[in-house]
């Protein structure tokens, strides 16, 4: 585990009396190094180990953390939010709670259809204002590292406006953003009985723009019979590849469609919900080496019954990840602390594999898993220093924030 | 609306361009004062209305604080917690999702017998530093009023031992704090097989000791199978009255043995749980006018499928207050703003009634009808300042807390 890659000599920031959930060893544990130190070297993991393993280093030179028995984790990563969104739906929550019609929520503006309006309606700077809001509280719960995805906008520009502003995000808040294209989250109205058209305009225009400016890192799909078919998934699926861009997919929330096999064939990053998911697609996504990404929060909010297939996940060693799946519709849920305790208690996750959920396999959904989510030499150091006894807290009790400080890429951002 | 009870000479502060949930009506909704302006006096609520029905008054001397369109609420209570204990039971529930068995769980020391262990060997500093984060989470996200339960010391010593730091805390932080002695909350194992020779401990030790030196305001018991029967709770509520205290009743939480009933004999405060209580037991409540206190962290925790009686609760017009439970073992959820969201979610209360449940009806539930939950001329000036378009936000998201400023007794505190 003592790996001296780098040397001593530059090391800039150096943590003693610490504990490590090093969480290299995926869900099988958290890889612990108790009365351990961690060494930070130009942004970059330089050494971790026990403490008494440590070579010899110049005090003068290094800034040296007492870190008072804490217990350090990589930073955490929210690999999937739709943090970015004009309005919100409080009215139509409390509609519903009222026991109104349908017609009548629909009738006041209900639905996706009413965050598209906003959305377009808004600016970038009313949409950043707003979503600043949410990624500074996931920011302030441990998160360095955010996917944020487009699918509000619907059109041209406005798909781009919002990419914009995830771009405007990470110009701003010390948190490393993954943007994550979904044209093809619903069919906007003026589309209305012409999904194929729809797609044309996501593979004709949006994509090969975006894909020009260089405005996502990823393309997702929500393939599903209220989203689109597996036709118009692949057609999506088909032009990322065309232009080089890694997919990902929402797919089998509330039925079986097969899209995780199809996000398989064109070996995806993951696919995401996932409770109606069989074991035959479980099995091609462990051939295409993809993780499965469990949304506790939208599973909460809309009250399903259908569990996600962890067993079966588990059989397969398919990694599983955690995300907030942060959006006004079905999960206004803006706290990855949450999500880790609804892993546990909805989905029967242990802690490991739920804090596995928010590091190593949270950075493998986002293509990250050589550079984060791990303690390991050459890795960014994103580092959460908690105030716990055992990592298993961090599933356990919610609602007192046992972060102390937090660095990403080396330096103390919280 | 507008009631000039107290002269605008005495006024210390006056927000205005404020919209205002009064909760003065109940569950019947927010009591609504849009543009709205209220001002303080000596610590109480000497005016509120409209902002154009504002008498003149004297900006010399008033501090006018311009609320730039805010919404105020009474501040949040959280009437039902046991925020005291020694050592924590992440071991145990990380153990129960590794699957170990019931038995290898025990022999670690699981379950309520661990916390009364740790409790009592802990100082009164340890168990006040440690509630004291409980306590600031619960501050920081708009609560003013918080109940704290003894219940895990179970000998005269360590139950008094809980009390005090209660009243440590209630001198820390500028929240109000009520203590509630809940001596019967479980037979410790000193007592093991002899439950009636533990009620003479609570009767003629504990009960006695306590009263005559103020430590607590009213008397709990944990009224069920795994807890203490009708007549033993009859025993102790018998006792409290001697006192002159009030009762308070765990009950109807795993099964309905009518501990609401028979506490409505003793026109007890509040019965706290009641999943399975039956509309007899509902109709004696209504009679006895307590207060039905929902838990619906412990219902998430414990993953329990029987809702409380909502419907039923609503036709009798029992006032329904929510609480967080916050405690080790079975809602180790310290944040009420989530228990507004998951009264919404599982228990299907509108945000109007959810949030009567942490204001006015919170309120009842500890015996401070008339001086807290509600904006009302002569009530305690408690003021949550939030930064919402309308009410139903504070249930609808969770994540990103809402709060700017918090005042407690007109003295701002956050
Ligand atoms: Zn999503
Ligand atoms: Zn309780």
């Amino acid at each position: 585990m003592t790996s001296p890659l780098r040397s001593p000599v530059n090391w800039q920031t150096l943590f003693v009396n610490v504990n490590l959930a090093t969480m290299s060893e995926g869900a099988a544990g958290y890889g612990v190094i108790e009365q351990g130190a961690i060494a930070i070297s130009d942004g970059k993991i330089a050494w971790l180990g026990k403490e008494m393993d440590l070579p010899a280093y110049d005090k003068e030179t290094v800034e040296v953390i007492d870190g008072n028995n804490q217990w350090l984790t990589p930073g955490l990563i929210d690999c999937h939010t739709h943090l970015i969104y004009g309005g919100d739906r409080a009215n139509e929550f409390e509609m519903r709670l009222e026991g109104k019609s349908y017609e009548e929520i629909a009738n006041a503006g209900g639905g996706i259809v009413s965050t598209v309006s906003a959305t377009r309606k808004a600016s970038e700077q009313t949409l950043f204002d707003a979503a600043l809001k949410r990624l500074t509280a996931l920011h302030q719960q441990g998160v360095t590292t955010v996917e944020i995805k487009s699918g509000y906008g619907l059109d041209v520009e406005n798909e781009v406006k919002m990419l914009n502003v995830a771009g405007m995000l990470a110009k701003t808040v010390s948190v490393t953003i993954k943007r994550t294209f979904l044209g093809a989250h619903a069919l906007p109205v003026e589309y209305k009985d012409k999904p194929d058209e729809y797609i044309d305009l996501v593979c004709n225009e949006m994509l090969p723009k975006i894909a020009q400016e260089k405005l996502a890192d990823a393309v997702d799909v929500f393939c599903e019979g209220i989203g689109f078919d597996l036709a118009q998934t692949e057609r999506v699926f088909a032009c990322a590849r065309k232009f080089g861009l890694p997919v990902k997919v929402h797919a089998e929330q509330l039925s079986n469609l097969g899209g995780s096999e199809l996000a398989a064939k064109y070996n995806a990053l993951s696919s995401d919900h996932i409770e109606f998911l069989d074991e035959a697609g479980i099995s091609a996504m462990k051939k295409a080496e993809m993780t499965a990404v469990l949304l506790p929060g939208a599973f909460y909010f809309l009250r399903e019954t259908q569990l996600p297939p962890v067993d079966l996940l588990r059989k397969h060693q398919v990694p599983m990840a955690i995300a907030t799946d942060a959006n006004p519709g079905s999960s206004p849920i803006n706290n990855l602390q949450l999500m880790l305790n609804m892993a546990c208690t909805f989905f029967r996750l242990t802690p490991a594999e739920a804090l596995a959920g928010v590091t190593c396999h949270g950075a493998k959904a986002l293509g990250l898993a050589n550079s984060k989510g791990k303690f390991a030499v050459g890795f960014d150091a994103d580092i959460a220093c908690w105030d716990i006894k055992q990592p298993a807290e961090l599933c356990y009790q919610f609602g007192v924030n046992p972060l102390v400080t937090l660095y990403q890429a080396g330096k103390r951002v919280i």
